[in-house]
């Protein structure tokens, strides 16, 4: 059950690039469901950004435009439902064209992601939901992180005084029936394959089973999948198995993990949809991705697991080409957001 | 249009390893379709095998137990509904135990794929469709191929008198709404990468290309899969999308193929599913199978393209534990038996 201090702590759900959906998505959220919206976070953006997006989905919509109410702080904010409140995040960006790349909306989309891990680090806000950001943006304004997996991981090192490595973390990415831990995932198939090593599967297993731990599921039911075709056939398509990651496997049964396999990758998601697994632990980014694009349609929700605090991101990008339409999908931004409400519930 | 030479001539289904459950999905696709099924196929099997399998299914489901015909030869056939027609494919094998690998089944079972193949290759039999062979029942029957594709590879090389590269072949997995071809299959993910040339990429689209075309689909889509994570990202994660896929389909759109790619992996199923593609040019075994996998659930099935004659086969191995019992889903096998009849009218 979560403890009164918990309840009284708002999510920080951040803007996201501000030329891209996710103003938008996150009006739209708060007037598909304004009372858990408005009860449960803080957006971290641009007053004019927010605004304006406001104005675009309402009109969109044809419902009414959102009651906004600033803050100065996290203290000031009460679980009002119906109000949707922001704090100033970021310097004003009052030239942002929705659907163009600009190292000014790049940095005020960095200053949010700043503004929400300060938060988060220090105990003022109870989880983080990112909105979308745009990887060429970033890059402009300077900052040198290729996502928000990677900078958040560095904000939660620097803030600890350590190197990033001893704050390894680890992507999840969920939708309805079917979640899956990746032991690596932005870097090249052939560099995938060097990355799954023993120490790597077990680290894996290490951060996840500590998630669902917190998350209140201690004896969560963990699938590893295999590397190769048939998790290799007995060795016959490749020995990862018998000698990386079975031996992960036994390691963490030991220490008191219920995973189970190498399983063999094409029939393991199939499996755990049918409620035989938790969780599949994936060894490459398309081998757990696919299967959950597939299945999220407008569902899937990415969670860091690793970091000090919970935070949660919708599956999809900043969909330039729908932005200023007003029709981008809350969907998955409130699946992200009621992800990180119930992972938080015991922090 | 079938022409009238066509629809006289029945297609082939093998019964598969008698210890498994090809037998019983046999008589059990009869006993659900048997207008349909006898209609169009005769079962190259044993006498006794079959009986008893009948007999086990018809218990299992409280029905009649079929009406079976022995025919000496595939031109005694006749499209009578409601008999199911059989060869005797093999040397009687009345010693065989359900679940059990034997050498005595693994022997029955390439039998009956050399007698389905000559019956194809000779154009007696209008195409082939092939019951779950066990590979150690194989192996110990001294047949060297790891499965049905390089045997039946093989044989058409043989009948040919031509070496086996001369008759490349691919395969083919289906579910509703989702086709993929593999540009590699049983082999470990690290030689998998290796296989992904520009050259076996090109012949993929290739053999993918004039399978359709002589299904009457000239302008099939085909959605070419990238290797890496987003495609590489321009070449941050991987440049297999620039150097070796992007040639192969440029070269392919210059033959008149409908290819496009290379495409992220973690999305290209999702919008093939959603209709903007018919085909998904797979990498690798698992980028390919875990989505039609996930899909295709009892309806999934598999086509050797590239071969000179239609071949498909339910998408589900010989399930040792089902063997014996009834029980057994004759879905995928049906499916099998709809899609090489639809491939074949036009043949």
């Amino acid at each position: 059950m979560p403890g009164p201090s918990q309840t009284m702590r708002p999510m920080v759900v951040t803007m996201g690039d501000p030329a891209g959906i996710g103003p938008e998505i996150i009006a739209a959220a708060f007037c598909a469901r304004a009372d858990a919206i408005g009860g449960r976070i803080v957006v971290a953006g641009d007053a004019v950004v927010l605004h304006a997006a406001a104005q675009v989905v309402a009109r969109s919509k044809g419902v009414a435009v959102p009651v906004f109410e600033m803050l100065g702080s996290l203290a000031e904010w009460r679980p009002v439902a119906g109000r949707l409140a922001y704090v100033q995040a970021c310097s004003p960006v009052p030239g942002v064209v929705s659907g163009q790349v600009s190292a000014e909306a790049g940095k005020a989309a960095a200053e949010c992601i700043e503004w929400a891990a300060k938060a988060a680090l220090t105990g003022t806000a109870r989880a983080v939901v990112t909105a979308p950001i745009h990887k060429e943006a970033l890059a402009a304004a300077g900052v040198e992180h290729p996502g928000h997996t990677e900078y958040l991981q560095a904000l939660a090192a620097a803030h600890s005084g350590v190197v990033v490595e001893r704050i390894p973390v680890r992507m999840m990415l969920s939708c309805p029936g079917l979640s899956t831990v990746l032991v690596s995932i932005h870097v090249s198939l052939r560099d995938a394959l060097n990355a799954v090593t023993t120490d790597q599967v077990l680290q894996t297993l290490r951060i996840a089973a500590a998630h669902f731990q917190r998350c209140g599921v201690p004896q969560a039911r963990f699938a590893v999948a295999g590397l190769n075709p048939h998790a290799g056939e007995g060795g016959l398509f490749g020995r990862e198995e018998i000698e990386i990651i079975a031996p992960a496997i036994a390691a963490a049964r030991c220490e008191g993990i219920n995973a189970s396999g190498p399983h063999a990758p094409d029939t393991v998601f199939m499996r755990a949809r049918q409620g035989e697994f938790d969780v599949v632990i994936a060894m490459y980014h398309d081998q757990g991705l696919i299967p959950v694009k597939l299945l999220g349609l407008d569902h899937g929700v990415n969670t860091t697991l690793g970091l000090p605090f919970v935070r949660t991101s919708p599956d999809h990008g900043t969909a330039f080409d729908l932005a200023g339409t007003g029709r981008a999908s809350p969907s998955s931004l409130l699946a992200a957001i009621d992800a990180a409400w119930d992972m938080s519930a015991q922090a």
